[in-house]
């Protein structure tokens, strides 16, 4: 059996495509009463680009969402609360962020149509109804959450995704504009997870035909991005939309490996956001990435950028043995990277191993 | 204004998923009396591959599809007339076939739900009431029209696709099991098609980098199935539905170009299909798309595909000025092929000096 692959239905790409949100938003509109809600990155409360965003403010709702620490299933449950609280359901959401908010926005969608906590979903095809209508605007460009069916949230007692087909935007608008101003590191950081996406997706197990060629173009529009040193900012941003976009697609194929494991572990124990805890990660991967590895190191001295260092000296035993246990829960993406034979080649203390490189 | 790209909404890919094509048409069943339609190339009617078609002989319907002929509007018509005499609307259509039988499928499943004639429907956006669900299952590797927006067909003044949201399939089903057994001339122009595309989306006006990205990697495809020596028809097979799909992605942001133009002159007035009149006109067209001319005659024999020649010795000036008049007319073409200034460069003369060229 094959997956049966959903797509994002619609998408627009293009330098100022954000103005077209409007239109789109209200060609949906079927009711007098009907409104959306916004949630929109808190770090663009005082920006000039606030003023952009479309919003009726006599009917429309505007959530600033804060995420200055990974998005969790407690913070998706009070924004459920927060949209009940607003009587009639909205006639759709409008994700406006990075990663984080494209996954609160995704998660949202399908918890005001199914009944809380968050918590209860984690894992595959465990939604039961179909959600609200949704539209995602990355505002940031690499995790390919944009056209990903997960929805990835830290839990009571993990990080893993609601997975499922219910979880994928109804529409898209990549706006390479709205990328432009990102801070050099944060930007960096998320290109690097399409990089290690594309990465994982294609030496591991479970690629084929259609994952291998998504993942083979968007890590040659990375390398395009971060390995040039003459590359316009313009140029720039518009692959590594392109590239998010195919790596997001890559992986629904296939699968992520070992670093987001390992990333994962890092981001439940500690609260590194994924991108810089990816690239911690990666960073110690010699044995299974091998050139990947010294090219990424490449990367990040053509860019300058100073990756956390010597960060396992001040971690406990306890804090290891925990991040080893969230790492090492991560079946779907052990049985990825080494096979279904996963168990004979990956142990507790290599996982223990890999963190003290850290 | 950027295009609003609508996508197909599911797809399976892998060698043997066609055996999934009934449990997905069974997961649309509502009503106990609902059926489907199965449109099929007529090639099959005798084959082993017929056999496993997935049809419930007591309620669904098949129809064999004859597309000695590039698809027609008469056709089309004649088919929805068809379906319409079952009485109730079936619950969807399976098209399996090339990219005539595609189209076919993806026209007829608009024109149940509209009235016609087909003629009427031509160009874009002119389509009124969403159409019935359609999954495409494509049994030659190259035309793109599995995911494309359009519907080509010949009517009774024009060769002209009948081009809106309606168009695209529901789910397609991507299986290189499929396209095994084409024959090898056929599977060659079928092939050509995608690289075309490719050629035509990457060098015209139109492009950006949605559909560079997807046009060149879906060229680096069709070089590595037409160009290698070693390759095993497994892994071309794979690899040509995968351009296929990623050079009808990439069109779908951009546009076809010259080659196109006059391969639907071609088709319009002697009845050529479209694989080989696209690779007759490219065959002309050095002085448009230069080195990438010269490769593809480096696939022609190494693949000793004979091409027609010396054609243009045989028509009448009058022919010859049809031809010219379709495709001088294809506006859209010309206009990604040259800008919007086109007339300044394009001329009837230069037409007709290419088709006496063939």
């Amino acid at each position: 059996m094959y997956k049966n692959f959903k797509s994002v239905e619609k998408c627009v790409f293009g330098k100022g495509s954000f103005s077209q949100l409007r239109d789109i938003m209200d060609a949906r509109k079927k009711q007098t009463d009907d409104y959306f809600v916004f949630l929109v990155d808190d770090v663009f409360q005082d920006s000039p680009f606030a003023q952009q965003i479309p919003i009726h403010e006599d009917h429309d709702k505007l959530i600033w969402v804060n995420v200055d620490k990974e998005p969790s299933t407690w913070q998706v449950d009070e924004l459920t609360q927060q949209i009940h609280s607003y009587g009639k359901l909205p006639a759709g959401l409008v994700g406006i962020g990075g990663g984080s908010v494209m996954d609160i926005a995704k998660a949202i969608s399908m918890l005001v149509t199914n009944p809380g906590p968050a918590s209860q979903y984690q894992g595959l095809n465990l939604i039961k109804n179909p959600g609200i209508y949704k539209i995602g605007v990355p505002t940031l460009a690499g995790t390919g959450a944009e056209v990903s069916m997960t929805a990835v949230l830290t839990g009571p007692t993990k990080k893993l995704g609601i997975k499922c087909d219910y979880t994928i935007f109804d529409q898209i608008i990549l706006d390479p504009e709205i990328v432009a101003d990102a801070p050099t590191d944060q930007r960096f950081y998320t290109g690097m997870d399409s990089y290690i996406h594309c990465v994982e997706s294609l030496t591991g197990t479970k690629n084929n035909a259609f994952s291998m060629a998504f993942g083979e173009k968007a890590l040659e529009l990375c390398q395009d991005v971060f390995l040039s040193e003459t590359i316009s900012r313009t140029e720039a941003d518009e692959k590594l939309m392109i590239s998010s976009y195919m790596g997001g697609l890559s992986l629904t194929y296939s699968e992520v490996g070992v670093c987001h494991a390992l990333s994962y572990g890092l981001s439940f124990v500690f609260g590194y956001r994924h991108g810089i805890a990816n690239c911690i990660a990666f960073d110690v991967l010699d044995e299974v990435y091998g050139h990947y590895v010294n090219e990424y190191r490449q990367m990040l001295q053509l860019h300058k950028v100073h990756l956390p260092k010597n960060l396992a000296s001040t971690w406990t035993e306890d804090e290891i043995s925990r991040m080893t246990d969230v790492a090492y829960a991560l079946e779907h993406m052990w049985n990825h990277a080494y096979g279904p034979d996963w168990r004979t080649q990956l142990t507790r203390e290599k996982i223990i191993g890999w963190y003290k490189m850290m």
